[in-house]
């Protein structure tokens, strides 16, 4: 497994030109596309769909898309998503009544599975279900509204997702997001992340790829 | 009032290069840009929210903004739409439980205000509520279910709409969504109605130009 | 068609010799099974589900099953019950967003579809969709709640609705459910039904056959 | 019946000191206590339950009290509040998916019952339950929300409410709620209306008599 | 308390012979009747309700009925079940906003409680309330959906059930729902199960006693 | 901090003379206003709402009002009450999706925040919010239904609260509500509470002052 992967978030990309952006930030050296999708009921926002995921696979965007579905409930578009070209789907085990059935659905549709934790939900949901997760999402602000700081109560909780992770010996992907930059993605790959979301920090950026870069930089000092 | 507006419906433009793809069917004659927003709750699809509307401001269309809300509930996203650049604002009335609230709403936002009829849905709650409502929606397909075809039952529901909106002597548009093609604009214009979503039967066509431009020429052969 | 349909309701019938019980009242005389489907959201009661109807079949019945849905959402329930053997289908249209979506879904099921109105529904929502309906059902009780007498304001709305049906010119059955019996079904008949569902006022019969034949006794009393 | 019933709204009343407030609302000349309870789900407020009801039938109020249900769903609170004292319950029936239901309901109870129509509503849900109607309130303003003005296009469906009710014989009371003050009582009066929920307009005066007293000598003048 | 208990699945039985099959499968050495009730929205299925359990007692079914609510809210259908006849009444603890309070009701309604485990749902819920306890139900399939296979990580799960129950004192049963059969049964007893669900595996079986008989076999060799 | 709170609920006050019964019980020596709301959906009651608090502080109440959110979800409420005067608002984590987010939302209005627990609702959900509680609220009783006694599991919980508190360092109240009186007081308050809540222990009593003395002497008594 490559050791780091920086997840620009389309939410701060731009809509009008967004094949474009996305390629730009691509050939900048982000990993994956983190794709955001809000339904204006498990969060108060509504973003975007299917559709748009799919036209970027039609653009010829052929890295991984990483949907982290902020709805509710989640079975019905695990299929759209799936048939619309994602790698990885991820959601709140509070926005479904049957996570293990949710988890075996993503991943019956070819792509991997993951559980995203808001700021203040515990790990335990991860207890009987980390043989079916390819990803664990933190995050570090409370999704669906804007202008928010990474909490800094995450970096203990990282710790321990790491070392859930660990014990299992299994290979899991730590994933951070909400307020990750330059700046503090040291400390927080320190504290265990190793996949990480940044919206602003890289779209609003004058220079894609040097964000990224210094992002690598900084990385490339983190002990464990 | 211009007699007809022809309104493409983004949901069959290119995700990918949004801001293009409106600019050239503008440039092709188009009037209004429709802009059809699904939560998964209202209807089963999730299509696009707030930013993509914003974003196409940026971009510099100028043209209406025809924002319709396949949405439940409705109040949350009106200034949200309001602040993006939206020109009209419709919504369906079973998805508010103070209709007459929402379409107030809608117009202290400084936009227009309208109601969408589902198929099935009678026109009885226009009763008291005419005197807010810039724009009467039909709709001539289920919203949120794809491949439909024009449901013929609407023709005579265009007529008693615009018997209505006649009878009130106010200055209402009486636009319609769904299956609207080249062929069958004339009927449909006959009918009653005065704008028209139409999506694939423009976005799907070699060139938009033509297809808008064979549009307006059925149209003049409207007698009422 | 056959002028009079007689519909036991299989809510009064013994759940534990269902198949005997039935066939005794097919053999006694009745046209049709009526089946209460209630999901304790939309009534305030869970009766049974498409197994039971798919046992059913299986055990020999060929009378067509008349499916009530007291169900709210209606669409997920619609492929499972034909697949169960249903003959007709029918729902509230307060619990389908998509009256006109779901009409089509039954039948594109290979159903018959109705619609069902509540004691105080208005039968507005027919203007629209005549040309997809195959039954209407007045409650002339509350649905969900025991033990309750026929609703005097039905008989006025029977007329009403007999009117519409006569005016389509459409072969529309009328049915009706809710404290009929032997003794009012010559006035309800007269109102304008021709389809019978009847509880209680069978099961609870020693003779099922004589009850029934009773009915079309008095039926044939009917002046029209 | 007495030709005209003035209700003033507890909602504008002192909560601190309740009893005393509405006693004094009462020996002003009031005839009946407006009693406005909100959930924050049928609309966006929450104001008070059946305890405080019983609390001002402890203290000493025998006027009727008029129970005004902005909750969703309804038929729980109903034998609560007529224990709890209530003398007339109505509600609004997009609130209950069962309205006849309700309506026998809350008589069941001993109490009148009555139905609430939105300033967008139709009248059409009367159409098959008049017999068990005591009391037909319209809003004219939407409820929940603060600050609003007497809708005008109320007149019109005063007036068609007022026909309904003459054709019916029934001894049926058309109340009015929102923006009624002693100004325009005459006016809305002269539509049809015979009952009248006052708020700011009695509770803010100086002295509540004199402006009750304005309300009666304006009421005076109506000619039908 | 005896060692080990059977209990068949209804979901597998003859629905049009229920009464007949419940009694074969009670002389076959069964324990148990094991009543799955699904309300369409806890679960995706609908299956049958408290009067199919009340026709299971007057045909004279003595044995135990163990009802398993998955249904969504609880309240409301546990007095309805008490009534038929229920002797044993399980819960998910996701689908009641009170848990403690539900699991009173039931015994205040004369019946044994229970709390039921999705998969993914952690054992933690029983911290506080394990004195109300009769039964612990671990679903190793998720419940509602078809033909699923025994989830290999619920044998930690009952392990650790098992270890809160030891240190608890208290005489819960530890029941087990989802893929089980005579095969695996020896496996499932020996991580700490001493209640049994089993449907197609008896139910589909030509022979009920032969199965239960060497269900019994099977579970004479657990070694604890 | 002052060692210990008494906080009487108003619940059991009298609301035709709210003012003045608040006032004598904080003349008899209580510390601080419990104000318990209730909107019929989080739990099966509609109590009040910020309107009632507001004419409180009119009257002239300067206490601390503790208000207790059973309302479902959470956020609307929140600036309503802080505008009205509320200085500490708790709610029930399962009310809210986003409790970290809701726990900013009040303390960005000025009031302290706090989290409650339902009798059966384990303390994990504090793992990661700790350090934006103001206060942990217990509930000794299932809240929204009446004629509870103090559940004994409730001693541990207070226990392990206590600990998870001390571990912390962290000014945090413990606060217990359900069945409260001068009788347990002691043994609830060595278990760890330091803020009681009680209804009709205290406005059921013919002296208020004399049964909060009387709670006092025995608080005086707790060794820990």
């Amino acid at each position: 497994m490559q050791p780091y992967l920086i997840a620009p978030s389309i939410l701060s990309a731009d809509f009008a030109r967004l094949g474009e952006d996305v390629t730009s930030v691509l050939h900048a050296g982000a990993d994956v596309v983190h794709f955001d999708v809000m339904d204006n009921h498990y969060v108060p926002n509504l973003t975007m769909g299917p559709m748009v995921c799919k036209a970027l696979r039609s653009y010829g965007i052929t890295a991984p898309i990483d949907v982290h579905l902020m709805v509710e409930p989640v079975d019905s578009l695990v299929p759209q998503f799936a048939d619309a070209g994602a790698s990885i789907i991820t959601f709140h085990p509070e926005a479904s009544r049957h996570v293990d059935r949710s988890l075996q659905l993503i991943k019956s549709h070819g792509c991997q599975a993951g559980l995203v934790f808001n700021p203040a939900t515990p790990l335990s949901i991860l207890d009987y279900v980390l043989d079916k997760v390819d990803v664990v999402l933190l995050m570090s602000v409370n999704p669906g509204f804007g202008g928010q700081k990474f909490i800094p109560a995450t970096l203990n909780k990282l710790a321990e997702a790491r070392r859930i992770i660990e014990q299992s010996g299994l290979p899991i992907r730590l994933e951070i997001d909400g307020g990750v930059n330059a700046e503090n993605i040291t400390e927080i790959a320190s504290a265990g992340a190793d996949m990480f979301v940044a919206g602003s920090a890289i779209f609003n950026a004058p220079d894609y790829a040097q964000v990224i870069q210094q992002m690598r930089q900084n990385l490339a000092k983190v002990k464990r």
